[in-house]
């Protein structure tokens, strides 16, 4: 018996939002006794401290002082591209390992991030940039690491599939959805990435990474807002036996070095794993060519699920904390194409 | 920039049928350089090696040549109890890491030798021991380590469904279902292992182990078979707008430390995940009490499938040979429970 006991951790947060606090809440758990918080860095901590519990945390506004402490790993909620970059790469080059949510800096800096943590011997891990709750980034990073993923079709956006899944449900117009969407907490004040695609895609190209090996800016992908989708397009896809779906798609064909890559509302079959998907759901389907189709579902939004997500991370790093994590080799694809520019948004599928 | 090449590895594979083949078949390839095969055991080598190329390739009927060799990582893929436990005890005392296909060795030892590759400092990876090619083992492992789960329901035997659902598609008998399940190669000669549950419950056993922190011996877990199961009753789900699958259950009270876990055809909803998986699928729906309800889905058996998760297990250890895999704690729960015995078998769910 090698009685190895786990390593004390320190993590500090950074960001006290809505995923921010939900860690913050769980983490002093009796399951987890060797991982401590001890510094939240949130602009308004005056006003959260009150809100959470925690004697021994420290509060504060300077990065510099989440920096220079005896954290172990900090754990990146800001979401945004900066300062969230930025303070990762700080962060890293200080020597501590990084769990982040936020699909933006990963989508972008993903590669040059991964590069550096390997050289720093530290750990960058991002389960909770795509997919919530739905453990895609280990499945596909991991689990599906030699099944040769062709293609990968899902709903990616929670905030897009609510409204357009409450659309369906209640008749009304987008305006309305969006408002229950927001009452329920599952859309922000200005939803424009989310409506517009621009999270979405972010997401996407991490999936691209992880499963063809390949480098897309997010830009270069192809988006289509659901923000103009009408009543009456829920009634064209039911008339169809269909429903209307946030869809994110992409294929890669190794040989011609060929990725098609979009986001935008699309027709999916009635009763399938995507019209199924109701409320904030995420979904996927991915196809291989040595393990045929897997699929995987689960809640894409919501603080308590996109928390567990951050704490598995924790717990992954707590356990091995010189694991190596080799920066993937990541290579641009020749051509980069979306829908035919003649696709009607909902017809894509 | 850090230039760390991967270090190259010698596999060692015990077993060549259909999964061992297909593993085979597929190493020797342009995307894992560093992983070479250097040693086949297998009883029938002689007329074996003709079938599979590769000229380094050392064939052997001797445990002994394995372990005296220079492999480090041995896979084993000969199924049933012994001689495998042993083999895999004594590849990774001979400081060997392991990977498993080998549901009823990881069930029954899967604490020791998960303790013994600890303190070798070696690993002991068995992704493709449930779920085929769904990653199952990854998400409750890892992916959902933090978010509570308190259920497991599942489709965790491709044979049992590739029978049910054909019987339900056709209209036939068991055993007329059960050759055609034999003849796509889904079923072995002596099937009894998968109709009576046996299977089963030693897959449900390691997953309660991985979602659960429990230790449950598979034999202790409730069984029943589907061996006869009669078209009649595939007709009466279909009346009830059912369908007849293979179903394994497990849910844990941790407050009152109480599993329950059983193994039985059951009428499942139509048009469920579980009514929709036909063939030798697998699917699983795990229920949490921080990320709500998370469900995967896959091909559950055949060769390449299954090799595919070996390979990743694999390319896991290659990437990180020196990885700490903590063993897990699990304890006993005070009472293990399974159906109701009133409760007639086609209506557990």
């Amino acid at each position: 018996m090698c009685a190895e006991s786990l390593r004390s951790c320190r993590v500090a947060l950074l960001g006290c939002g809505t995923v921010g606090s939900a860690v913050a809440r769980r983490l002093p758990a009796a399951a987890w006794p060797h991982i401590r918080l001890t510094h939240v860095l949130d602009r308004r901590h005056a006003a959260k401290r009150r809100a959470i519990a925690g004697a021994d945390v420290v509060w504060t506004d300077s990065i510099d002082a989440v920096l220079s402490s005896d954290a172990d790993i900090v754990v990146e909620l800001l979401g945004g591209l900066q300062p969230a970059a930025a303070w990762i790469r700080a962060a890293l080059a200080a020597g501590k390992s990084v769990v982040t949510a936020n699909k933006q800096v990963i989508a972008r800096d993903g590669p040059s991030l991964l590069r550096l943590a390997e050289c720093q011997g530290r750990q960058l891990r991002f389960e909770a940039a795509v997919g919530g709750a739905m453990p895609i980034v280990r499945a596909l990073g991991e689990g599906l690491s030699a099944a040769e993923v062709t293609r990968i079709t899902g709903i990616l956006n929670g905030t897009c599939n609510a409204v357009l899944s409450r659309m369906e449900a209640a008749g009304c117009t987008l305006g309305e959805a969006l408002a229950d969407a927001r009452a329920a907490g599952f859309a922000e004040a200005d939803p424009s990435a989310d409506l517009d695609g621009i999270d979405a895609r972010a997401k996407l190209a991490i999936l691209c990474a992880l499963a063809f090996g390949v480098r897309v800016d997010p830009d270069r992908i192809d988006a289509r807002s659901i923000g103009a989708i009408r009543p009456s397009d829920l009634d064209r896809a039911r008339r169809r036996g269909a429903a209307l779906r946030p869809i994110a798609h992409a294929s890669y064909d190794v040989d011609r070095s060929t990725l098609i890559a979009w986001v935008a509302p699309a027709f999916v079959p009635g009763g399938s794993l995507f019209a199924r998907a109701i409320g904030p759901a995420n979904a996927a389907l991915v196809g291989t060519r040595h393990a045929g189709e897997i699929g995987l579902f689960g809640p894409g939004a919501g603080g308590e699920a996109t928390a567990s997500a951050v704490i598995a991370d924790l717990l992954a790093i707590a356990r091995d904390p010189a694991a190596v994590v080799p920066a993937p080799s990541l290579h641009a694809p020749a051509v980069v194409t979306g829908l035919h520019p003649d696709t009607t948004i909902v017809e894509a599928l």
